[in-house]
């Protein structure tokens, strides 16, 4: 069976023009003008509007088990709304607790994705050292199609990782040819401040942000990239939430160094008042960390994405209902992390971003997509249309509206952070492997048609990494 | 006539990968593995070699007229050059006196491009101001394939631009889609210093560089930077070659500002030392505007290379030779402006940027073809290897070495800047509009084989820039 | 006849302590604890208040003839409203009009200011150039104790100097030991937004800042800057307004330059929505150029401030009434620019400043008096409380508050842009030249009672430049 | 007995001017012009010389137990060698063993430092911590004139604070109102690259810079400024040696946050090229931490002495004989760490400084001696001539020229980092405490004549500190 999206205009990465593409056993087999119609196949009529690939959410915790509870969306409930919000793809999270195997911890987590209605792949974190974390990475790497591990600055006395942990975990990732990657904000301050605050009888979600101010991301993220530049490996900041770590990348990079930046949905498009809304449940479904930002590091945000300082975008979706959060009732610390977006992500970045003239549409393909299967290395199997590509498509309405809420979204929790936001440009088709899943608000996703993507490690700026060490080796001085 | 090129590694900016390349009828007709030779085909075995786009130097000027003589190499000698070195395009400038017709220095220039062995097209230089121009930048747009305007912010009392004609001529090109560009160097404090010096009894070429020291060009770089910004207009720094030019443009693009910067190879691998030479002809062959700086900011440059904010890599290829350098042997004011190296650009920035781990390949694509070509809106058509695109193919050996020398060149003028830098990695085989104009040392170049580009206005930026002006446009208040 | 000032902190700009300050014949003599009364001296009881330096007003015009009509404080009204708020010396501006004798417009604006009831100097501003000009700036210096020169870059066709004059005045200036300062505007880019704007149709007040938006302020500073940096010349830029020019001098001090910036007690505290006001009066009220700007701008200027990015503090105290300001009710470019505020600077910057943590009281007399003093080599002779120095004070009660309007204002001119805001912090006593002048708001200032203070070239730091510009002198390359 | 100076010009931080100086009984008794002598007084003829505050260096190691010996030079020594060359004051360190008590090893210090010439005073470092820590740490502030703590983020497994050490010590040393001090270099990466370089076969002192490369100081720094900046508390980085961390203070003060930076005289002057000295024990000389870097180094640190984003001038004054630094002979991890320098960092800051154009006198006075005077609240009892003022003292001969060598010097060790190094201002006449120590060459310096220096907590800084604190509280959200 095939598909034909007929009369779109086709936007790339690298340019946008008119063709139809067609697709066939999971891929897209042409791209051109005027194609013939081969007899069986569907036909999407895409005339004005946008056909690009399906985006890549490369941070998402779907099923997570945290802070005592488990979160809302599950694999298949959790890729279904990425489909109806064309995203094709999602990176989630292994997260081993501390000395537990790292090998058994995947293994669990993908048990728990074979339900999943899109494809996905996994970050694994490092939340522990000893020999047999330092092996299993190998394996994970070699064997299970892993090229990116994960590290947590923050959470002090549970899965924080400290220095040397980051050390040896960079310098083995460089020798596995994976990515390090960082969730940047410095663990002991925010300890600190969280008791600090307690004990001014600051427990309610408005203490949250005021835990985790920027200064506290920024020192991580300035900290984790002076690891990686000393080391010579590259490194990736996930959810860049304020000015203060976008500098330190923005530094760092103009010095040539190889740092890459995610940036959330929401912490494009959201400012802090959330946690001073007088309903808790309103300020506590905002909760998560880092906390969203006052307006000016919003637009600091959108800079770093249009000069290319920051590269991706993604949602860290992680849903929790009303009663959950309502575990931190009396204790902000409490209030489990996390909101939704993957469904929204596209939607609301192309409102935001397109509409506003700060992004091309091949710009928003960048950065919602092409970006992050390169740094992931899975380019151009995703990330792209183009002959051979897997067939993940999203064929996107850039005149047509829609009003977010909760009560009509596919994902579960009962709470979207977009609340009541009308965005112009959103999907009425997506593909993924080659099937229509999402048709005009039908969201047709199979629970278990999602595949687990292997990413292979040494993507080629590994060689350039080598490269350069090589260059730059020390010399020993002869003395008498 | 057809060309396989076989068994290479195809370098394309987004990603390598093996493949054959199929060349028919000045056109890439097919990409793949193990490609059917059709039976006529000629066959390029590129084992173990890269298969890139075809250089495109965007700042060159072949058989200009300047500072009362004209340069060595014309638009056949100079465009064979670059086949030789892998480069199958270049950008030249028209450069109308003040008070002559933009129109007719514009056919004159196309005149004498006629025999260009390689593909080439033309930004115009705004160098005076009244209606005439105004019109004639819209027929050159309209009707004659340009779309990039040059502006001198050097050269007082010659055709420097002041900054009421940088603000009608950018305003007038964001009308048309056009991008406009600088030569930035504060014109009024380097005469100023050109006095000072010669009063100083200070002549030699020695003081060339001291005449317009880095200070001289970051303001400059930073005022067109600002004008642009306020007019809205996207803006491309032609020739970067110090610190403070590449922060200010480093600056703007972090907050977002469309701007693009180019670097030469010389100033990316040559030194300031040069001016000290003590044989007059060495240090004089060196005299070029912006002079060659310090090593720190040769560093810097590469890393503005690498992180993207430098886009471009070209040459400013103008030569003359050493009876023609002597004009200024009393006074350096009077040496003709200008170095070679459109034959050389592409492996000097090889071996410095891809051997040193500083740049992958297909970064080394993007900075030397890829970029100018979508920057100046000729991409697909030049700067990938893909079907439907020219035929414009640099078939590279990484392993094999060259050392520069006048002696063996293929431009004129009898000097070379990188006289006795021995490079690994050299073209093996030039492609250009489909044919093999250069084979393993053999240049073939045919006069009048190059054909003018016609270059299209208002490339996909412009959309979002009008789409900025219209977001942010002013509200009137309503007084009583 | 003496004054005991008793009780009090004395605040210098490097320390505060308890003291004693005996004052006779205008001169401060003794400074100490429990001094001894003489027998005729008046005593001030200063017990729980602050004994500061008088403040220095760097930045004045009184009695200005601008855009066809003349400010509504003259120098006597001017000079007794600075007294009520503390401030004891203004520096004011003789601004020849083009082609008009520097020596001629000085003695005018001597003339007027002979009514002034403290103490007053001018800087000459350099409108034109020709040898004439050079030759005045000489006896202004050498005769007149001026000892700084200022240059509009804006104001377009009128006052503005280009390039050229900037670059001579500069030169001129260092060879007499003087300060160049500058008002950092691009006239050109003013010019042309101020015609596209009334050609939209926005011809109210609140396209005022719209035609001046900080770029365009950032851009006129950085090349100030860069012309002193090349010229080897110390540069002050006048009323920074944003961060665009803070930021151009904050790069150009942390490289060593010597670069000095002074802010606006309005820049600090007002934001630009004052333009968006639907009354004409109030919008209209608050023209002056640079604009106010948005809120981000006064938190950076605050940081200026605290990082000595910025010295001084100044009011460009320019006040116009309604009927005045009515002459661009229908045409926003021809509303006279100016606003008041040398009654209140000290007050308004001590709230803003010392309330809040950001400036403890001496760093407060360093920005309000001490520095100004330095920078225009008046220093000891004002700026301190010393012996010797002239009996210049302002006791200050730090626990007293004050509500600002235009109805209880002493300055001229109906409109007060800091209408309704209270203070805490007021000058409770003022001694100019050894007389008490303002006593618990009784205002004795007497015109006439204010002296010329001549301020003499070559402060120290011009020897460290003379010694820099030996040391970097360029050498001959000898050559056969 | 007193002593009069005459003739001399009188530098103090604010301005130099033509003065004599009265001194008696220890202490500063008149400054002014043709004092009348006293009967008694000794005569010091200072015409065509400065008359300057004695040099304060607020970072020395006299009679250091380290890495298992003990330092060359004792607290007499030491401070006899810097009144030989100016420096009337040190502020030297406690470093309690980790465990022991900090009272106790407080006591032991104060007892070796009995034998002082000149006078003294103590940084306390915090190398662990526990209740008894917390308590002592109030102790010293209250009991022992100890205003400031000392935390070394380097020496891993030995005193390396971590970040929780880091965050308690800051938070108790703002409840005392003492000044956080910081060596900044990121413990761990020193680690990792020593056992690295050492595995690499490199054990030689050239592989020492390598081990400690400037991005592991600019991360701690880094860090130490976000720490401080996150608890409100004032931070003083010491020997900062990078642009690394000199730009993490830059951009932390340009934000106005009160960090404080410390430069070596070394550091200012001598580059990395000595560890490439064949001779090892010329190459072990140098070797201290952090270690002498590349010369573009040298140059920023002048500019943040010049911009004042660095504050004090020190030495980490720290002598070894060759046979100690012999330790290190096959690994260069062991070679004691430390070079001397109290005796010349006064005439090196000049020559190197004040001869160049860079500094003025003024400014050399401030970073010599009133910045640290300043900092540690000791001034004005240290750090300015004037009445009232310490009788510490230098006369200075900016004309008269020494050449540097460990032959001619008088402090311990044998080595001499500036060995062979001419420098043109020198100390003629060295006055502490009103006795002169130094006249001509001859050193008159005398055990237990130096006193220990109380200095007194809550330097002003510190209300500003808290008034921030107050004004920036949290607010709590009223929820139903």
């Amino acid at each position: 069976m095939s598909i034909l999206i007929r009369g779109g205009t086709v936007v790339n990465a690298d340019r946008e023009y008119s063709a139809d593409v067609l697709c066939a056993d999971g891929k897209i087999i042409a791209v051109g003008e005027n194609l013939r119609t081969p007899a069986s196949a569907e036909i999407i009529d895409a005339h004005g509007q946008y056909v690009m690939p399906g985006g890549i959410d490369p941070h998402t915790h779907m099923q997570l088990p945290f802070m005592g509870t488990v979160t809302a969306d599950d694999f298949f409930t959790g890729t279904a709304a990425g489909l109806a919000g064309g995203t094709t793809s999602i990176i989630d999270f292994v997260i081993p607790n501390p000395q537990q195997s790292l090998m058994e911890a995947y293994q669990t987590w993908r048990g728990w994705a074979e339900k999943s209605a899109a494809d996905y792949s996994f970050h694994v974190a490092i939340t522990w050292w000893d020999d047999t974390v330092h092996a299993d990475m190998g394996k994970l790497v070699r064997d299970c199609g892993v090229n990116s591990f994960k590290h947590f600055m923050a959470y002090k006395n549970a899965i924080m990782a400290d220095d040397e942990i980051l050390v040896k975990s960079f310098t083995r990732a460089l020798e596995l040819g994976a990515m390090p990657t960082v969730h940047a904000e410095n663990g002991e301050l925010v300890f600190t401040l969280q008791q600090k605050l307690l004990a001014q009888g600051m427990a309610g979600p408005e203490a949250h942000p005021l835990s985790r101010p920027p200064a506290v991301e920024g020192e991580a993220a300035n900290r984790a990239i002076a690891i990686a530049n000393v080391l010579n490996t590259p490194v990736y900041i996930v959810h860049v939430s304020c000015m203060e770590s976008l500098e330190a990348i923005t530094r760092a990079r103009s010095k040539g160094q190889r740092v890459f930046g995610e940036v959330l949905a929401g912490h494009l498009t959201i400012d802090d008042s959330v946690y001073r809304n007088p309903d808790f449940d309103i300020a506590a479904g905002h909760v998560m960390s880092p906390p969203f930002r006052s307006k000016e590091h919003q637009a600091a945000l959108w800079q770093g994405l249009q000069s290319g300082n920051l590269h991706t975008t993604a949602t860290d979706h992680c849903t929790f209902c009303d009663t959950q959060k309502a575990a931190g009732k009396n204790d902000f610390t409490k209030i489990p992390n996390g909101c939704g977006g993957v469904e929204e992500r596209m939607a609301v970045i192309w409102d935001t971003g397109v509409n506003s003239g700060r992004l091309t549409p091949s710009e928003f393909v960048k950065v919602t997509s092409t970006n992050a299967a390169q740094i992931f290395n899975i380019y151009p199997r995703k990330g792209i249309i183009a002959v051979g590509a897997d067939a993940d498509i999203v064929v996107w309405d850039p005149s047509a509206t829609r009003t977010i809420s909760a009560k009509t979204q596919f994902a579960k929790g009962g709470f979207n952070v977009f609340e009541g936001r009308t965005v112009r440009g959103v999907p009425t088709h997506t593909l993924s492997g080659g099937k229509l899943v999402f048709k005009e608000g039908d969201l047709r996703a199979v629970a278990g048609d999602g595949k687990h993507v292997d990413r292979p490690a040494f993507s080629p700026m590994f060689d350039a990494l080598k490269q350069m060490a090589k260059v730059t080796a020390p010399h020993k001085i002869q003395r008498s």
